[in-house]
This record gives C-alpha cells, structure tokens and sequence, in this order.
C-alpha cells in the first residue's frame, strides 16, 4: 500500500503544533531517535511517525522512503562539511590544528553531537547505510581535501589518511565514549591531533 | 520458556558432523554472520541456531545467554591484543611501527578480518554493545600500553590517542571500505600511520 501523495496528511493525535517547519524538523529528531535506538533496518517510516506523532503518510510526503530519509538524517551534520573549503583555504601548513579544532568545536554541540552519533551508529549497523555515508564522506569531505592538495593519487591517499584520524577521534571520543580520549580537553585533543592530520596533509609519509 | 540444561541436544536437521569443537566453532561463525546481518537487537538464538543448523539448546549450552555469545564472538578478535606486552617489549622508540605492522597484517588475514568486521558493526550499531566493546578494549589495549608506559594520567592519554587512530584505520580501510585508505597497501599504511602511533606514544603532545 502507498502513502505518498496524499494531499492533506492529518495528524493522528495530540494538538496542533507549529507548521510544516516544524513538523519536518520533529520527523527528523524521531528518525534520528529511531535510527540509533532500533539500526537502520529494524527502524520502520512507521515507527519513526509514531515517534513523530504523525501520519507516515506525511514522512513519506517530505522525505519519500526510508533510504531518503536516512540521507535527509545524514545530511545535517555532513553541512559543515561545505566549509571546508573555506576552512583549508589560506596556510595550508596551519591547516591540521584549524581542521582539528573546527571538528571538536562542532562534536562539543549537544544538539550536533546527538544526531551524529546517531548517524554513526545507524550506518555502522548496517552495510546498506555504510554504503550510503561512504558516499557522502568521499564527496564532503574527501574530494574536498583532494582538491586543496592539488589533485592526483597523493592528494588522495592523504585525504584518505586525515579521514581514518577524524573517524577515529569521532568514534572513540563521542560514539563510544572510551574514557582516556573522551575525558581529555577539547584543547587537550586539538593539541594530540592537529600535528597527525598536518602530517597527512603536508608532512612526510613514506617512513 | 527455558531451554538451558538439556542434557542431550538433538541438531535439527542434516548430517551428523565432526564432536563439540566442530559444533561450537559452527555456532560462533553463525553468530558472527547474524550479528553482521541484523545487528545485536534483531539477532537472537534462535535465528544463530537455525544458520548454524543446531539446536537453540545447544547454543545455550556452550555459551549461556545472547550477551555471553557476544562476548565470545568478540574474544576472538581481541585474543591478538593478549600479545601486546610482548609487542610493545623492547625498543620504546620503534614500538609505533611495530603495533601499525601488527595490525595491518592480523586484519588483513580474511577470516580474522571477517569476524572483525562483525563485531564492530555490531557493537557500533547498539548501545548496549558498544559498552561491551568499550569493556574490552580498556581491559585488553588501554591498559596495556599504559602499563608499558610506566602508568598515570599522561601514559593513560598516551593510550587513548593511539586507540583513536588504531579505531579510526580499521573502520575506514576495513570496515567501510572508504576507498582512498583501502587501496593503500599495507607497507603504505604503516609508513603513515606507524609515525602516528608513535608520536602518541613517546612524542611531543602539547602542540
């Protein structure tokens, strides 16, 4: 059975709320919760309506199926990523500590942490979603850095090498929350980790 | 309804094969593949029962609850870490490139890789495993190196960063695949990432 298309989704219960800003915004905080809470592919549009505390059929009217959804959940904290650019840009043998520090400033953000922590744990679940966010970290973040590199397999492979530092500050920092890193200083982390993605990025890599 | 404590379990169906070793290491192989396809919540007994083709009994038998079996499952992969002592023994100087060429050449062993892979997409996908996980790795890595780093709140922090970026290479080059870090071979990784581990454990932190 098909629920999109519907023209006047109702909402199934509870009192009226603001617009459709903030309908779209409870759906996604109800994917985002539903998401971490069941993994991608026991969470259902169904569930995450309930959640939501609206018809499935207006998820379905924003957001299409539950793969666009998950996209749509991803896409807020890959935003930042479109800075990049501008983050790269000017002295590129600085460029380690401001990637550092402007990857600890937003992971510190309640609000961003939970969604993606969220978005970690879901596609790490899964290798449909793996799929997915691989796309968008080659895309956001990776050619991104290529590009500032010049170009080339160089440029590639230390891209691929700040990525495997990021993720893993990510993973064991705000996912897992493994005490010796998760404990330290946002200075404290910026200081360890700004000279290994300089490193990657400008310094010597062949031993 | 229990079904601990049957004193004869009866496989289900098929051949009769190989005594108890054949049978445990049969469920464990079906452990893991369930755990990589439906993630620690949708995973149950049964449904590693039927993959391994036994008796839900019998994989109560050998290994007690759902939870136990996970804690199996990961013990394999982490039985590796048991030798770290021994790796981190001798030269302090040189210890990051020995700990970068370990790893690279246990993950890049298929079956080794295969069970790995399962179990950090299942305990990333769950909060419930990921504190399992997190048990392990500070039992079986963290406090290891710090020991080997004469102890205290800097050895401890020292510990924390080398798992950050050991984290962050095996969930970009094995687990996501991310393409860049991937292709890399394995004398590459350990040029990059040797010098890595070793600024983590003996270099200047402080910026």
């Amino acid at each position: 059975m098909s629920e999109r298309g519907l023209s006047a989704p109702r909402r199934r219960r509870g009192r009226p709320r603001g617009g459709a800003t903030d309908a779209r915004e409870r759906i996604l905080d109800a994917a985002v919760a539903e998401f971490e809470a069941q993994g991608y592919d026991a969470a259902t549009i169904r569930s995450i309506a309930a959640r939501a505390d609206v018809d499935a059929a207006l998820v379905h009217h924003y957001f299409g199926s539950k793969a666009d959804l998950f996209t749509a959940v991803i896409d807020a904290p890959m935003q930042p990523a479109r800075i990049l650019p501008e983050l790269l840009d000017g002295d590129l043998d600085t460029a380690g500590e401001r990637l550092a520090r402007f990857l600890v400033d937003l992971w510190e953000q309640p609000d961003f942490r939970r969604r993606g922590i969220a978005v970690m744990r879901a596609m790490m679940g899964s290798k449909r979603t793996a799929g997915i966010l691989v796309g968008f970290v080659s895309r956001e973040i990776l050619r991104r850095i290529t590009t500032r590199l010049g170009g080339g397999d160089e440029a590639r492979r230390r891209a691929g090498l700040v990525a495997s530092q990021i993720v893993g500050l990510i993973v064991t920092r705000y996912v897992l929350e493994l005490p010796p890193i998760a404990e330290a200083t946002p200075d404290e982390v910026v200081a360890a980790v700004g000279p290994t993605l300089q490193r990657y990025l400008t310094g010597e890599l062949t031993g």
